[in-house]
């Protein structure tokens, strides 16, 4: 059984929204950090990571959110990196209250990527073992994001990747494109709605400078929940698919 | 003489740049985090100021920053209410590393804003007592910031508010002008150098979809440093101004 890390984290002003809620972004953040803190607790840190000549790279996330977190609450996040295969392993997470209640629970599917090619490899053995995951044949499928098609009403606007987007790795920061997927939507629609469930896939990087476009379709039905079908596109290359299911926002 | 109030905040991955270092929005973030810590602390939380009919408005900070703390540093943010008079309050800030040193220093001008009239009004004084600040007959003044001349060669770039620049009062979280003004100057140059002296000065609030411009003008050499000088514009109104002295980012 693979080994299960936690840490507590306070969700702070600058992590929340209007609503007083923890953004998007900063779940993904959150968790992120959780990662980053069990891999260098456990002797595979980045440094070590990228003396193999590779760097993890997350493709898919699905997300469900019981209840978003409030600014000011703290958190316990737990991690594991639960099971592998040679090429793709995969990363749970979850994030527990103070009274025990799970508010997050997120699944997420990781390759490792060469610096030398910029292709995927199969994961250095020397950086998966500490983790204690379980070698599995096969790699459980995330729900694919549905796509946008050309016969919806579909919202868009642009984005220039910024320098804050851009971590100590020179790459974007996986999480603002949770900013730019939400932003894109009416303050409105934000202000009463919040995310129970995300699912999205990222296709192709993009890089400081680049101006992507970020689309939605029109909110519609789906299993008493209101949907939306996001992407993000470099020209006419796609850059990440998202579909996000919301909820009337709680107090 | 003024209570300090002091607490421990650890810098993540999230909070600072592709040089490993804190971003200097994140060192506001983070000393406004201890501000408003200390206010609940004491009994003056946000709810209690809004019960007045007033908000808090920072409209000036001067920064120095002896050495920027990197990511993965434990820092302690001590902060103060030094000063104050009928319609200004003067705030201190410090972050000190684990060696004790000294990383910044910050000072801030703060008034209070009618809810009712969106202006300026004198400072309740029950929401003042609790920080012992002292009663002065005159603020020191900050330095103001330069401006930019119409004669120089400048740069700039737009920026539209976003959903997720807006804090739980509605307001433009003021960090993020730090945002907007370091991303218009050149990566090569922001990933080569460092802020060392900072002084902003806020002068319209910008509001959610705007699209604000922000200036800069080229660096010229200041005190052995160079220095640059900027401002934010909404259409032909100005909302800030500011002027940085960098030096080599510091490993």
């Amino acid at each position: 059984m693979a080994d299960t890390f936690g840490e507590q984290h306070r969700i702070v002003y600058y992590e929340g929204d209007v609503t007083g809620h923890a953004s998007l972004t900063s779940l993904i953040n959150m968790m992120i950090l959780a990662s980053e803190d069990q891999s260098a607790h456990i002797g595979v840190g980045e440094d070590v990571v990228t003396s193999y000549g590779v760097g993890w790279v997350v493709t898919q996330y699905h997300i469900d959110i019981p209840r978003m977190p409030r600014v000011g609450e703290l958190m316990t996040i737990k991690t594991r990196g639960t099971s592998y295969n040679k090429y793709f392993a995969l990363r749970e997470f979850w994030l527990v209250d103070e009274a025990g209640n799970e508010c997050a629970h997120a699944t997420s599917i990781w390759v490792t990527m060469s610096y030398a090619t910029r292709k995927i490899v199969p994961i250095p053995a020397d950086i998966l073992a500490p983790y204690h995951s379980e070698l599995v044949r096969q790699i459980p499928r995330l729900p694919r994001p549905e796509k946008l098609t050309a016969d919806e009403s579909i919202e868009q606007k642009d984005y220039r990747v910024r320098y804050n987007d851009i971590d100590h790795n020179g790459h974007v920061n996986n999480a603002h494109y949770f900013d730019w997927m939400t932003d894109v939507l009416p303050a409105e629609f934000l202000k009463a709605h919040e995310p129970v469930t995300v699912n999205i896939r990222f296709e192709n990087e993009v890089q400081y400078g680049h101006v992507i476009t970020s689309r939605v379709g029109t909110p519609v039905n789906a299993d008493h929940h209101l949907k939306t079908v996001h992407d993000i596109q470099l020209g006419d290359q796609t850059s990440a698919i998202a579909d996000i299911e919301w909820r009337l926002t709680a107090n």
